[in-house]
């Protein structure tokens, strides 16, 4: 019987995770480039701070904590008898495991609003876990990796996030198109075609246009009782081509009877005047068919799409004005983006993207000839250490072909081998891994070589 | 209504974060120093996995995982009406969260033992959860530091753990003394005062010697049974005296009877030689009194002890002989070592061993005068992001005040103002908020001193 772990829960090797930490390590950098702070939140949040925040389905998937000691003792006895999951969870479970890291953030903020410095610039890499059926590339625990500044309407902290996508998918070598959007500029068109209250209908079929195509969005529209007038008027805006420049210079026409609109528009003006500012590597494109699901979004929106892999956004956000509200803050308004780190994982190793060596690897094993060889060479292995040099004795008198086997599987570039020979000699016979070359050296001079 | 956490949990501000992770990251950077690599496992076990392991008190505190959808409907009707939480709870919850890092290990060493390479190094930084009645110094999610050689009998992985534990504490600069003793010794001291089943009472009662000194040691010992005769032969080897080498040579002469006793000691002199050729910065000693609670340990055990601040130990380990067999994979020795971040970070802030600066802090931040203003000083920052100089711009023509407030308790330590007399100069105006000088300089200037 060979053990187990929960499905869509995964193990990760040292391979593995030399790669999962590179990524992390990278957007950490860039986050820490652009003034932002970490923030960590706990595992488990109460029940109370999580229920109703994702949904009816996403409620349904949040994984829940039985409450220790005697759980059935405060279920009422007629309950019991039913036999209803539903109705006796809330007497067995208070806690829930974090199902994302914005409602926790937002808990976050108002919790500490006392002891935080607005505008805050935050960042939070945790894992969350979603009772999701699993299915390739859907995992039950997975990373996010969230930046967010609140506490500032400034159009700049939408600039400044486009530069730091920009800044990290190019460090990760992978080819990316930011697309942006802004929910005021649908709010405008759902003003204009006459379904001010329809936007969230709107906005669902938008998002589809990519996936399904203009024929079947308008189907779609039609069935949840939008007219036949009002889809005309949509339809040119969504076919809409040119420069960005110029679409929003058509919007402003078709819009100008919607303040919303107006004002979205306005705002992707200031937002791209920006951008052509900065110099980027990557594209960005305004783009009016993206909607984004969650319903919280209020003005600009992302989402970055890998060029050379089709695999969904690795990279999504938008600014929100009232995360806190739901737990008795209202009016902060913030802005945020969320790195998908499991999809850049698969673009960069499917892409072959990883850097070939990892500067946390073994640099240099020395083989075990016995004790007294051990007492030759520890006081070098010490130095080399003290150096930052990243060394490994072999831990026993192996056989050399088993020693050698070792340092060739964890890819160690350099072996030291130091028999009587060597030791009556007081030298050290270094072996480069790669060409296979032996060279003699003094302690001073392997120090030396290794330091390079 | 204020929201709040689960007890024993915690949230962690950015000021906590920049010390936890100065914490992680020397450990880490220790680690592979010496050849350690990473690992990671998934936060929720199969419950088959941890029950057992911990004795009855751990299942107890197991965190156990309500099964998704209709969890009732599993539990027999006979169980249900009985009102039974135990017997209801393996129908309602087959998973758990971790609850150290050594049982999820020994899974993953059996589970992958094909994709290990042997002698395995790895590390293991993650949190784990337990249902503890929450006090002060203890919570319910904290993290533990792990590393571990397995596959490998020799000593010589001790004795590098030892050098381990003094590279990191001198890191932190915490004065530590590690304390060192073997099971063995302790099962031979069993034998030879003739109560060789009785070595886990006499362990216990060795345990306590610091705490409640021999008299009362002396007493449980008779109360748990142990003859007067026997409590006679022990006392000489409590109170046993000298440099280690004496001990030891003493301590052949008592235990010349016992073969696992004499070989303890000969770990004991092989380990003790290997450290004698260490260069090591804090003290290491000889330690009979050191029994540590897990009854897996079976040879070389360690506890580490703060000189300055009583607050128990802050690393402990020891060798296992079976840490797998449980798991069907017998007769794999190991050797390791668990770092206490927790109580680490209590010890560096009371003695106030912090670096008084982050190297991941904000280094300077542009004062925001307006969108003209803007435009003059975001190529500016720009370049210095590109230099790796963390940068920030305030995102809004704030007052003066605020902006200023806002670099001071972020502790900036430098921040530009460039408002229209430096535009038309085409200058910057460096300010150092240390020494509050102020300063004209061109661009090329100010990345000149803030690359510095």
């Amino acid at each position: 019987m060979t053990p187990s772990i929960p499905k869509g829960t995964r193990d990760f090797l040292p391979s593995e995770m030399f790669r999962r930490n590179f990524i992390f390590d990278v957007i950490r950098q860039v986050f820490h480039l652009y003034g932002f702070q970490p923030i960590e939140t706990p595992a488990m949040e109460n029940l109370s701070t999580l229920l109703g925040k994702y949904g009816e389905e996403g409620d349904k998937l949040l994984f829940r904590i039985l409450n220790s000691g005697d759980f059935l003792s405060e279920i009422p006895d007629s309950l019991l008898q039913e036999k209803s999951s539903n109705a006796v969870a809330p007497f067995v479970a208070e806690k829930g495991l974090r199902y994302d890291l914005t409602v926790p953030f937002a808990r976050f903020v108002v919790q500490h609003r006392n002891d935080i410095l607005f505008p805050f610039r935050r960042y939070q890499i945790q894992p969350v876990w979603r009772a999701d059926r699993p299915q390739k590339g859907r995992y039950r625990e997975f990373y996010q990796c969230d930046c967010d500044v609140i506490g500032s309407d400034s159009l700049l902290n939408e600039a400044e996030l486009v530069q730091i996508i920009d800044d990290i998918f190019s460090r990760f070598r992978i080819r990316t198109v930011t697309k942006i959007n802004n929910r005021k500029v649908l709010a405008g068109i759902a003003d204009v075609i006459g379904h001010p209250d329809r936007i969230t209908d709107l906005t669902v079929a938008i998002d589809k246009m990519e996936k399904i195509g203009l024929e079947r969005v308008k189907e779609e529209l039609s069935e949840k009782g939008i007219s036949g007038d009002s889809i005309e008027k949509l339809e040119p805006i969504l076919m809409l081509k040119g420069t960005t420049h110029e679409k929003i210079d058509i919007l402003k026409g078709v819009l100008s009877s919607s303040a919303a609109g107006l004002k979205g528009l306005e705002e992707l003006e200031k937002l791209f005047g920006y951008i052509s500012g900065f110099t980027l590597t990557n594209g960005v494109e305004l783009d009016l068919t993206l909607a984004r699901g969650l319903n919280y979004y209020t003005g600009a929106i992302f989402e970055v799409k890998s060029i050379d892999e089709a695999i969904g956004s690795v990279c999504g956000g938008g600014r929100y004005d009232d995360l806190t509200g739901v737990f008795g803050m209202p009016g902060i308004s913030g802005v945020g983006i969320s790195f998908g780190a499991e999809r850049i994982y698969d673009v960069m190793t499917r892409l072959n993207l990883f850097p070939g060596e990892s500067r946390l690897l073994t640099k240099v094993l020395f083989i075990n000839f016995g004790s007294r060889e051990e007492e030759y060479i520890l006081p070098v292995i010490g130095a080399l250490r003290r150096k930052g040099i990243h060394s490994e004795v072999y831990p026993e008198p192996d056989k050399m072909k088993k020693q050698m086997n070792y340092a060739n599987r964890k890819e160690i570039p350099y072996v030291v081998l130091a028999g009587e020979e060597e030791l009556r000699q007081q030298k050290f016979t270094l072996k480069d891994m790669r060409t296979g070359e032996q060279t003699p050296v003094t302690a001073g001079e392997l120090i030396k070589i290794l330091s390079e």
